[in-house]
């Protein structure tokens, strides 16, 4: 029987206690019978993504668990933005995320997302750009994403991802000028290349004429980009060449599918998975079950649990874990031939609404486990369990061992 | 009182769940109150003789355990071998295994063990490839182990560990061609000597009058030897030495014995002690016992319940492990004044028949012990000891801070 792995990954579901539901977490207050199967017929632990104390960015924590070193993989989030939305990368580019945003004449941001402008008016003014914005001895590329998003991609040489953002984070303050991080002349000379790609663009935006229509319709006109996020793309060994799995990714938001495509996933598109809290759980499901006919690992991500920390909507958190556990409801007898590995990327407590380095819960139920006695998919119970406390490293090499993909070490 | 840390490695004791047994380990299964006696005064955990998802070899987790990190000291397993059984090995030497095999004129593998040739017959014509094979610029000896085993020992400059088996590993094939597995010109040049010798061995075997009277027996004729396991001596700090501990080793296996002398163990001879099912238990534990007044440290080592896990029978496994328990029970009253630690080097799966990662149970019970709740020695049960998930390389510092033969690391 081929090796089959299911690996799902509720972002951001561990919490902290919350006194206003008794000093549960989330996961402790929510009715879940599906995740609570997956504990009681499994082994269980808690696991650090990175390693204790560390607060895992949403995308090192993926690298880590399908088994890719963090630190020496992750070079900036941009190149998972742009293979998420399916540029067409070169080994050596560089990559960054850009907002279209509104400014006013002294380059101050009174709109990081310029009205949420989207649709045709974005794609446009991307096109404009990548038309008009010529700088000599470099290759410059942008590309559309959702609303006001988009993905700049520099080609050339003697480039460093070293540098920081033009985003100032906030309506209200100055567009900020681009700096090198490290005290390379790779490093300067980027730096400057992003500031004048920056002043290059807000010369070109301020004179489309698709920003005077929107300014004539009542819209934010679209005249400058925000860059951030500088990476460089390296490519590495796959999945299936590193562990002999094909693997493909069930997930709605795009950084998550461009993870999977950096370490060699193909990407499972699913009508209704949008990243967010409208997400349609049981079409994902739905797909993840479907993909195990033809791959041996299929990694399947819910992003809105992640969402409800963020907003500290302790009680939206409970319902999305419901929602993903009625949805996960009709995988459960796949327990009976496959591997299936039950997790979050990080903690993100309601109470701190960002990312936290509380380990996260982890089971591991199916043929050939040793399966222990905590019989609930929670943070403080799963502690208990077999597996005690892991880090997100050690998931793929467990999980290849207990498939028998794995190789011994030495004689 | 001086130290004194008895430290029992019952090999490839951790398994995985056995349907036929009630979903049991053969550990869980067994009846075993000596074990038991030594997790319920002790304090418990599970362990990953490497790390976790690593299937370790034995060698590497033998080093791992007796604190020499096995990605710093792991070069290849002919060493151990050849130290096993005693070979007198320089710095620098190159050391393989080889069989005595019996191939047909095409070169291709009849027998890998030649009717597991032994006794005169084998060391005689390992005799004669010492006295016939010569080759310029090198020495090299041929040392008879058991049966149709041996020692290939390469003492020159300009050699390399990096070389590929001449063994099929199965009949029917036929022998390999020694390969450089990497690119250094050292590489290079062993795998030619290896090619060489492994062709002129079976010239000078091919006319041994000994072959000529085995075929006329009907027996078949010892006329290759096949050659794995390249290895590169190179000495290490002993244990005496690193821990201030003067240590031996109670052991069958020529691979226990001969890591054993790697780290500076002497070996106490057992007679009966064959690293086989037909070992005898008892006498390797009173060997033990009397070690404990010369020794600080005795390693006892059990080789028949991997035996039991690579031929995939579990009832074999309980058998062993019971006797092993009823044969440690004599040393159950030294856990008064010694530290008595239990646990093994690796699981061997039943149902896999080979080395997992699956983690080992641990125990450790003596004086000063913080003893935890756990009162079976059992993979499960472990896993909530009071030690939690340790690895391999965790477990020498551990042992010698308890008997306070460790010091402060700064001030």
């Amino acid at each position: 029987m081929p090796a089959r792995i299911i690996l799902i990954v509720c972002d951001g579901l561990g919490d902290r206690p919350i006194g206003d539901i008794g000093f549960k977490t989330p996961l402790e207050a929510s009715r879940k019978p599906a995740m609570d199967f997956i504990a009681a017929n499994g082994v269980c632990g808690i696991m650090d993504p990175i390693a204790p104390g560390v607060r895992p960015g949403s995308a090192p924590a993926h690298l880590a668990i399908f088994g890719y070193n963090p630190y020496e993989y992750y070079k900036g989030r941009g190149i998972f933005e742009a293979l998420g939305v399916g540029v067409d990368v070169k080994p050596g580019d560089l990559t960054f995320r850009v907002n279209l945003a509104t400014v006013d004449d002294h380059l101050t941001v009174i709109d990081r997302r310029a009205g949420r402008i989207g649709g045709d008016d974005s794609r446009m003014l991307f096109h404009l750009l990548n038309d008009e914005l010529k700088i000599p001895g470099v290759d410059i590329y942008f590309y559309p994403g959702v609303e006001h998003r988009g993905v700049l991609v520099i080609r050339g040489v003697g480039l460093s991802w070293m540098v920081s953002d033009t985003d100032p984070e906030k309506d209200g303050e100055p567009i900020l000028k681009c700096r090198p991080l490290d005290k390379g002349v790779e490093a300067e000379r980027t730096a400057e290349l992003i500031n004048r790609i920056s002043f290059e663009s807000h010369k070109i935006l301020s004179k489309a004429e698709i920003n005077r229509r929107r300014v004539s319709e009542g819209k934010p006109p679209a005249n400058a980009i925000l860059i951030r996020g500088a990476s460089f793309y390296e490519p590495v060994a796959r999945v299936d060449e590193r562990y002999g799995l094909k693997a493909c990714c069930v997930a709605g938001g795009s950084l998550y599918k461009g993870v999977a495509r950096y370490v060699g996933m193909d990407v499972v598109e699913v009508k209704g998975a949008t990243g967010t809290y409208n997400s349609d759980f049981k079409a994902k499901v739905e797909a993840c079950m479907k993909a195990l006919d033809s791959y041996n690992l299929v990694y399947m991500h819910f992003k809105a649990t992640d969402l409800a920390g963020e907003d500290g909507d302790y009680r939206r958190k409970i319902e999305i874990i419901e929602r993903i556990d009625d949805a996960l409801y009709m995988l459960l007898d796949r327990v009976e031939d496959c591997i299936v590995a039950l997790t979050a990327d990080h903690s993100t407590p309601c109470s701190i609404r960002t990312h936290s380095a509380d380990p996260v819960p982890i089971a591991i139920a199916g043929p050939d486990i040793r399966v222990d006695d905590v019989g609930r998919f929670e943070e403080r119970l799963c502690a208990k369990g077999g597996l005690s406390r892991i880090r997100g490293l050690d998931l793929m090499p467990i999980l290849l061992d207990i498939v028998n993909l794995t190789h011994k070490y030495g004689a």
